[in-house]
């Protein structure tokens, strides 16, 4: 990203957030010509489904503006949020959202040379780590960290422990990732702050930090959050995709409550945004572009005849007027709050992109052995229950479970730990 | 201690203690004629008094009855006590915790061979530790966890999130030393049914735990806690014991608010039933003597001419009846209640049997250069403020300091920390 200037790129990895805390700093950095750090934190729990494309796609920009994005893949607390899952098992989860993560930025069309991947377990067990944790503990009130996971940790009867040492332990990620600033949803707010507040009182830097808007679930319907058709998988065929997006919640002229247009606006219209960026190299980094995305995957989500400039495209039945093209979001909803755009032709227009970006994703599942064989591994099919021995079989829990799994904003380590943990574990205080 | 029968050693470990849990499985390690393993814990912080005694008079019994002794110095609790002491300071501390309690065995006349030192840093920052203590606190809830530290924990107004971590440390201690019991004070009672109820659900045996009653403070006048002449130091000269002694609390006929008589019950009288014992040789352990006792030090306290059997004398004036020897406590108290035995003159003994069992001590500081070296580099000489220049000195805390820092019962990790942090430490949440 030579050829951007520092303001650039500044706009490139602060753009559309909700909220940002201590963008001076990274300003700094970026005016002396420096490479910011970033990281994101993830629990590999569950399978993480589509909705995971908002804080991708959002990384997607830290990417292009050549931030060093580092993604917490956070074993450990996954370990805890159900200790059913024994230690290996969460092992093979993490190696199956490695493979997704990377077949998500493919997808974007993203480089992913300035991205790394690191396991919580590779240094939130080392004998530093935890003696900063006592130290921590020594240091925080419990008040302080039951306000500051308020809004994350789920609030229940007999709260764990462990949902008052989150926040702790997630400030000093920071340190050990050795960021400049942390990207998580606005949810994490008070977590973020905390971090803030106490970080320097070991000797620590304060750190920035990047709050994505909450987002509402893309197929879940408005009383069907426990479904299991809630959540569309990154591998889900492409009839599963449609048929789980024909009962998602998407009510005419609602464009507040309303998960399809979200995704719109969170995923598909920045995607079609950087496309075009791209296409006029106007913005971001295309060196090291090694991710043999297709032409096909370097265009916006626009069909034929669009003009220049369409960030989106609704197909019409031409006795309703035709194909309709958006250059922006706000477009779109005035368009649908005024009923100009029908609920099914919406539905139909984004499950057609959101295949589009499903589609080279599957490819590489498909061509990757490894990938599949840890698949089974990571997830494995239920077993049918026996009816004359009671045998205990393991369950997976359904993906993206607990109050804030949807990581629509971004998930965060903090987020589904104890919330995961208070629902399945079998060690739960009862 | 092969001569002695299982019910002789159960009775030498137990005997004279408040209350005992889990009885039934050190009895059953006797009877299988296999070794009893038992840990008690201190946070090398403040230098420690004669209150000690009452711990290590117990501990004496453990190591006649052949039981194996560790003693865990909570080096890493002791940091965190009070994190202006940095870690290298805690080393010198601990050290010196080393030299005056092996040196107060050897003025008991106890052989330490199966006495051994554990540091908690040895192993409570490790890998499995510390993923223990994850696994824990999503196990425990805040309710539990802080109801086990309510006894212990100084109840502050902003209480801080290690008083919540201790009891499960405390805990998991019982597992990594890998012992059979805990011993402590009776104040530790919630901490120790909390261990019982919580280990077992991280798939780890339940332990035994015993407890000595709580003891008042040998020099502490009734009002005069805070005042440095109510703690005596293992080290101080007779003029200082003596004088502390004088201004100690010690009603005429008041037996109940007493520590004056509390020590004579705790330390004095054991310490010359067990003299007594060891000269008849009919319990506990005489092998592997080697703590080169002379032969005053085996001796009870009772002056000369006293019937055998006699456990403490008291001089009297000829003129108020001349010399009283006591068999049990129950007379002696019985004495000082119907206002035989006056405070002056109890106060008298006490001061010529501690004077006899701290001449040992001060003999080998004095002819250990390395242990008076550590004391001046664990409790550096306050330097004198200069006027000028508003330097930062470092001033050791008093010795116990906190609420339950007198050792009487037995001072275990989980008392102090968050009582001395919570006053002296600077990263206190204010």
């Amino acid at each position: 990203m030579s050829q951007a200037t520092p303001d650039e790129r500044y706009h490139l990895i602060t753009r559309r957030l909700d909220e940002v805390l201590g963008g001076d700093a990274i300003k700094t950095l970026l005016v002396q010509g420096k490479t910011p750090k970033c990281y994101w934190g993830t629990a590999p729990t569950g399978r993480p489904h589509v909705g995971y494309f908002v804080p991708l796609t959002k990384i997607a920009d830290f990417l292009r503006a050549d931030v060093e994005v580092k993604i917490l893949l956070a074993d450990v607390h996954a370990f805890l949020d159900n200790m059913k899952a024994p230690l290996e098992l969460v092992g093979h989860r993490t190696k199956y959202y490695k493979f997704v993560l990377l077949a998500v930025f493919e997808s974007l069309g993203i480089p992913t040379s300035k991205l790394t991947f690191v396991e919580g377990s590779s240094y939130q067990l080392t004998k530093e780590y935890n003696l900063d944790n006592y130290r921590l503990c020594a240091t925080v009130t419990e008040h302080d960290a039951k306000k500051a996971g308020a809004e994350v940790v789920k609030q229940v009867e007999s709260p764990l422990l462990s949902g008052l040492l989150y926040p702790g332990l997630q400030a000093l990620d920071e340190q050990y990732l050795d960021v400049d600033f942390q990207f998580g949803g606005v949810d994490q707010r008070k977590i973020f702050t905390f971090a803030e507040l106490y970080l320097p009182r070991l000797g620590y830097a304060k750190r920035a930090h990047l709050m994505n808007a909450m987002v509402p679930g893309l197929a879940g319907g408005k009383m069907s959050s426990s479904d299991l058709d809630s959540k569309i998988d990154f591998l889900d065929p492409p009839d599963a995709v449609r048929r789980k997006l024909k009962k998602a919640f998407c009510e005419e002229g609602n464009v507040k409550d309303n998960g399809v247009l979200a995704f719109v606006e969170a995923v598909l219209i920045p995607i079609s945004e950087l496309r075009l960026e791209r296409a006029a190299e106007t913005t971001g980094s295309n060196t090291g572009d090694d991710s043999g995305a297709s032409e096909e995957q370097q265009k916006p989500f626009a069909t034929e005849g669009a003009p220049t400039g369409t960030v989106f495209s609704v197909s019409r039945d031409e006795k309703y007027g035709g194909p309709m093209h958006f250059s922006t979001y706000a477009a779109l909803r005035e368009a649908f709050e005024k009923l100009e755009v029908h609920p099914k032709d919406l539905k139909g227009a984004v499950a057609d992109a959101l295949l589009s970006l499903l589609a080279p994703i599957r490819k590489r599942f498909e061509e990757s052995k490894e990938w599949q064989e840890v698949t089974e591994l990571a997830y494995p099919s239920p077993v049918p229950e026996k009816k004359k021995k009671k045998e205990k079989v393991y369950h997976p829990p359904p993906p993206g479970k607990g109050r804030n799994a949807n990581p629509a904003a971004a998930t965060n380590t903090t987020t589904d730990a104890p919330t995961v943990q208070s629902e399945d574990s079998p060690a739960t205080n009862a």
